[in-house]
């Protein structure tokens, strides 16, 4: 269903906040019928579009593949179980291996993976030749990916291949492939530096001998999303078998144009945990869904796991020996950290107001930083209210300003926050200090550090209601 | 110009290579002409867009304001001014630093920033408020960029102010930044949550009174690709000042979402250094250079000292203790590494089959890894001519096969790599091995291993050419 919910309950929706949803079929690759009269969310897909699949997606996850040419990625058997393993419970539709003509060890591995009966399907992925098929539909897989290169570039310095050759070789591989009943997909290497006329020529005699999917490759990363947009949706009028989009990051624009080729009528896209790959990588899992769940989050909920997404980014950032990058969507450490006066006055009103994504749906938390020297007198107030003090709106503008000069000569902690706030308060309550009085604030704060009275103790919740400082995870 | 360079000279462009580009006149944010029989790069503009500015657009760098609202920025003043530098030798246009108004530190370093006599022109960043706009102007900036609300979510929760009070006081604060004759950019916030008659309403109110620049943001980062193109077109339409779009990368879009701005007509790009900023930040300046030079290489160059990105990272990374990611574009530590056989074949044959980025235009070097059980005979050839060792096809992929039977245990370094190859090397010279003799060679690695005598130096260049293990940066 592309139902919404970031609209706050206690907002009513005017006009130009209701937006118009196709009512389609909700089969076959097109979006779900939806509500007339839904509230708006202005990242769902806004016009009847019959071609988005938005709405209707399935992944193909190639940590194990793709993943597996990452330059750290050396993932013995029992990470490549414990990762197929957590990708299934995650909930993804298909997680594709290493091809079993590349090493022995690949295929013993490919082999034992095929036995362990998970839900999702199991792919590898095959040059297009005969040698390798042989070898791939006696794994016990579900599918078999076949890629073969065919931009100018790959036919000339790779394979060496004319496009009747391949077309010939693609026809042979794709009918032995089936024979064994099971799916096949063709995919192009490099798509977007083919010829485009080669390129549909080759898909639609795929597809008429087939095919279950046709795959696109942007191989390099460089492509953008119009270009992406504009491939698919031609490719859209020519075959009628499933999509698939594999998508470099070399620009950074793999995210982005997983998106657009699901608007331009794409089925299937490639990702991997943390975007790990050849180069730096394609589609990270997270990001994509990151970026479907702001479009459709009961959709992208009903599907996944949310809450797992952590465990598995660090399964395989372990395994891979990297960070989970900072500015990771979703799981980064300070993903929902708000900092700016501004924003975090308006988050303590309503999450929504600068939070699209719902840290709750990740398993995860919000917090707001205030120890700064761009802190705001809101946020200070509501960490005055967490720790039951009584001051006026006056006398919180003044600490919040006393705050600010000592974060201008290093940063706050919460402890420093704190103790200023609880300073500042007995200042105001015993009559030593009055409001704009900066010398004598000094001076009480100058004191209450020189004596060894250990700190008063927390009289409630003062670390809940997510204003705290963030820990690094 | 919108050269373009990517084609290899070796490979006559057919008709399908040409690409039409726009003959326009290059001046006030369109895009430069370009020769009419120009060789293909597929990422670049393709039609005759008279609105895009992917040819011609200039970065308002914001790492001092938007990156001080990373949760662990905290700048002192030689910091500020060591990224001030480094940004104006690099190129950026425009440097933004935090308002003067959040601190008296703020004020001050701004003051002594705008001292520097930077090429970069300087901005400081505001509410729209006249408490704020009269701090600013006396600080020395070359124009001041003025922010406010205006969805109906920061209208409610965050300031409470109506579109009436917002207008009047842009206005009021719109003319007495340009009374002091310096830039004065207006931006709504939000953007993508506000009413879009009530953006227009205002951006046309303040082109009309003369503002330098309107601005969008995607303040939630969750904007796509289509939604930027719409909204920016839609403002082309309405108003002949510069448009300048600013996007959080919460979904993983914001370097894509800036490219398509670009493309439909805005003139200037938000970014900051690895993007930090609020939670996971917005569009970085590394990633905005790569797709704009995937796109117009030598437009890119000519505007921007890239061999610099590296250390501006480094400084960044470092003021913030972040690590860089490791798949951040360009820089990541393994951007330019290549692992599969079928890519470390083509790449070797010639870096444009697998790389639209040319490492050395950045500073960097090209990495081939062979030791892992992806690699191919093609990759190893090229190390057994650098080694200068003399082996024919067949006896190299043996060779091959017996390192990625050594790879399928755990990963070759490439001094394993270079054992495996001399001993085989020998073998065969000494008529100790055969080709397909897998148990002779065992022994013979073994006998070379157990020996005490220290490996044989390398003759020559074998680790040039760029076939190496990658290093971490």
């Amino acid at each position: 269903m592309c139902q919404t919910e970031n609209t706050p309950s206690s907002s009513t929706p005017n006009k130009q906040d209701m937006v118009e949803v196709g009512q389609v079929n909700g089969t076959n690759g097109r979006p779900a019928a939806a509500s007339a009269n839904q509230q708006r969310n202005p990242y769902a897909p806004r016009y009847a579009d019959f071609l988005s699949n938005v709405c209707n997606f399935k992944i193909i996850e190639s940590t194990l593949r793709e993943g597996e040419q990452f330059a750290n990625a050396f993932f013995d058997r029992p990470t490549k179980i414990a990762i197929a393993k957590a990708l299934d419970a995650f909930g993804v539709e298909y997680i594709e291996l290493t091809s079993p003509a590349a090493s022995e060890q690949s295929r013993l591995d490919c082999e034992a993976i095929c036995k362990l009966g998970l839900k999702a399907k199991i792919l590898t992925h095959i040059r297009c030749h005969m040698d390798d098929a042989r070898i791939a539909v006696e794994t016990g897989v579900d599918g078999v990916d076949v890629v073969i290169g065919t931009s100018s570039f790959l036919r000339e310095f790779s394979h060496g291949k004319d496009m009747a050759y391949i077309t010939k070789t693609a026809i042979e591989v794709i009918n032995f492939v089936k024979s064994k009943g099971i799916e096949v997909r063709f995919s192009s290497e490099d798509s977007f530096r083919s010829d485009l006329v080669d390129l549909l020529s080759i898909y639609q005699t795929v597809d008429k001998i087939g095919v279950n999917r046709v795959g696109i490759a942007d191989t390099v990363g460089c492509a953008n999303p119009r270009q992406v947009y504009d491939l698919v949706r031609t490719l859209r009028g020519v075959v009628s078998c499933d999509i698939e989009i594999h998508l470099h990051n070399d620009t950074g624009m793999a995210i982005a144009n997983a998106y657009t080729a699901l608007e331009a009528g794409a089925t299937h896209i490639d990702t991997s945990v943390l975007g790990i790959g050849e180069r730096v990588g394609i589609t990270p899992l997270g990001g994509l869904v990151a970026c479907l769940y702001a479009a459709n989050p009961e959709y992208v909920k009903s599907k996944y796991n949310l809450p797992m997404l952590r465990e598995i980014e660090n399964l395989v950032a372990e395994a891979v020996e990297v960070s989970v990058p900072f500015m990771n969507p979703i799981t980064g450490y300070c993903a929902f950290t708000h900092k700016a006066g501004i924003h975090a006055k308006a988050i303590l009103n309503n999450p929504s107001t600068y939070e699209i994504l719902k840290p709750e749906d990740f398993g995860l938390t919000r917090y707001v930083s205030i120890g700064h020297r761009l802190t705001g007198w809101n946020a200070v107030k509501s960490r005055v209210e967490q720790l039951q003090l009584v001051l006026t709106d006056d006398q919180i503008k003044d600490a919040t300003a006393k705050i600010k000069e000592l974060a201008d000569v290093r940063t706050q902690s919460m402890e420093d926050v704190d103790t200023v706030l609880r300073v500042y308060h007995s200042g105001i309550v015993s009559g030593e200090l009055e409001v704009g009085d900066s010398h004598q604030f000094d001076k009480l704060l100058k004191k209450h550090r020189d004596s060894s009275l250990p700190r008063p103790e927390l009289t409630n919740g003062a670390n809940t209601n997510g204003t705290a400082t963030p820990t690094r995870a």
